[in-house]
């Protein structure tokens, strides 16, 4: 039970001990836990971004697998904590949105409230529940303590919403927006190849940023270097990169930028 | 033995394989060992937020784990390196008062100077200790050799001091700085709750930085966002923050900008 | 066979999820094997830098072990993929020059293209080859699968060069050049010790670097505060660093920037 994967995505960044001291505990309470860094760099108190992010890592967690999400501007009010079970993998955080994304491609077979103080470390700080809530609940699933002894049950409905508009899909166009760029300025929007592909039915797409027109390719590297180019992205959502360039320079684009899709 | 936890902390960086090459060496000698990133971005050569960084650590390092330090300006040079066991707990690194602040809330049991080369890498070279002496000698630690194996005993009067005051507690007013700036602009001072507390003795305290009154509140989530607040954070230091924002910014403050209380 | 190591050398960064996915992928497959991460932080799309620090890593990994190396503007083209054997150490990445400086100082006894999709990911994308192919392949070597199973043999020949000279070794002059600089602003150039020693023949060198003079002394703590000065650094190659500063920002020098020696 307790050699199962732990994945840490958090917003502390690397220049702290933040990150280090979480996995300290985790090592101290489930020493043959694999603990894996998914990203610390997500950037600060973006709840967007991080939910993202968690939704890219979900496919890919090994089963049985843990993944505390800690992007958490709300810590020391009174926001819920809260651990999901989604098909045998599990998901402990904030109740703020951050696993959002996940959920909207993953059924909740459980949600929990983290109440049970037991499981907590014992002196629990007003600033920093990744140490002291976060870190020793998911050490505990880990070693196979299940989810009902960690609080009473939740209903999905009454989860924290993302904060953030689904693609408009309308008659004659299509907008959605960038929800996240990565570290080569690639922009990924929240509009994925099925959606895309059921509203063009057969048809070619013009997508459009900034006014500018973007080629839809299988991928990068089947633009010239330097050109915009749009494609299907590692996880199938709809991305826009510049082939050896940036596209968040090029474009000065950014999360929150839409982009207009309409049929050729 | 060998499953013992060895905890990094450098001012390494990520962008070179400086770090990835220690940790070859420690998995080649010590392959049992869990390995820890605490932190590799203390800023470069900056002594006093590595030993900051490095107090923050030892409360939650596993019993029998080894931090290897390495804030190290002097490698090359004559500057002595330690091994010192903190309760049962041990550190790895260059004697230049790295481990000033560990020591002043940790009694050490044993400190050695390393000089038995037998546990060194065949080849030392004048640049890289991390590699040549601290990860071999931590691995080493971890597998079981005795502190006493790895040279003579140093006197921890003899160790040399971190460059840096205490706070100033007089009878109007105290005075401390700031010692580390966090990734969110968040500054942490040299002052704890337990001496502000002693002295305030039940009264109120006025918290002053550059002149500009900051309230102190349980935490930063208790102030109006974009307003700066005090607080007692995760390590029971006085630190200061801008709720939603970056106190660093805020204030154009940093490393060895003073902070002053009085009773209110 | 599988508690093998496995590096891990990319330009991903770590501010998106790249890294830990590939890390699930290989827990997965390969879940007693230990990864290291050797660096992520490689500049974007730079073969050269990714080339020079394979080659800082490879004579420190363990016995048996994978350096899966990332670095691959082609991704998506029609650049092959390969597998290569030095000494019993395995190399996994894009033929694109990456691992041209390890080849320089190591024999590969083997190197094959990674073409039997039994070892890849079921569905291959175009854009995250680290995910679907170069993850998977180097968790099956470190399970005992053996190169050859992995494709068809390819001739040390036929492999992509990296795109850079070598040192010009002239009667009155050497002329090298900066082929990474490090986290401190350090220069490391690609002249060995070996090389230079040979060329000097016992003669004192000179050194200079944009028309100004560095002396060469044993590390670069020999050197005043502030003063520039030329050493064999911990690859015994030559560096060029500034005691207590930055070279790179004292030099306005980079990456390409030649460097000059002279006999005394």
């Amino acid at each position: 039970m307790s050699d199962r994967t732990i994945g840490l995505l958090t917003d502390f960044g690397l220049q702290d001990t933040y990150v280090g001291i979480m996995k300290c505990i985790i090592d101290d309470l489930a020493p043959e836990a694999t603990v894996i860094d998914l990203c610390h760099e997500v950037a600060a108190q973006n709840i967007l971004s991080g939910a993202y992010l968690a939704s890219t890592v979900i496919p890919h967690l090994p089963d049985g697998g843990v993944l505390v999400g800690v992007v958490d501007p709300g810590v020391g009010s009174n926001r819920r904590a809260i651990a999901v079970d989604v098909g045998g993998r599990y998901l402990v955080g904030p109740d703020n949105g951050l696993f959002g994304m996940v959920l909207e491609h993953h059924d909740a077979d459980t949600v929990v409230a983290l109440e049970n103080s037991r499981f907590f470390r014992s002196d629990v700080s007003a600033t920093f529940h990744g140490r002291d809530i976060f870190a020793p609940v998911a050490a505990h699933i880990a070693r196979g303590v299940s989810l009902e002894d960690l609080g009473p049950t939740v209903d999905t409905g009454d989860l924290t919403q993302l904060p953030f508009n689904d693609p408009y899909l309308g008659d004659n166009r299509v907008e959605c927006h960038v929800i996240h760029r990565d570290r080569f300025g690639n922009l990924i929007t929240n509009l994925s190849r099925a959606d895309l592909e059921g509203w063009l039915e057969g048809s070619d797409p013009r997508v459009e940023l900034d006014g500018r027109k973007v080629s839809l390719e299988k991928t990068f590297s089947n633009s010239s270097s330097g050109e915009p180019v749009a494609y299907y992205g590692s996880t199938n959502q709809l991305e826009i990169a510049v082939n050896g360039g940036d596209a968040a320079r090029y474009f000065g684009a950014d999360q929150g930028t839409s982009v207009l899709i309409q049929r050729a």
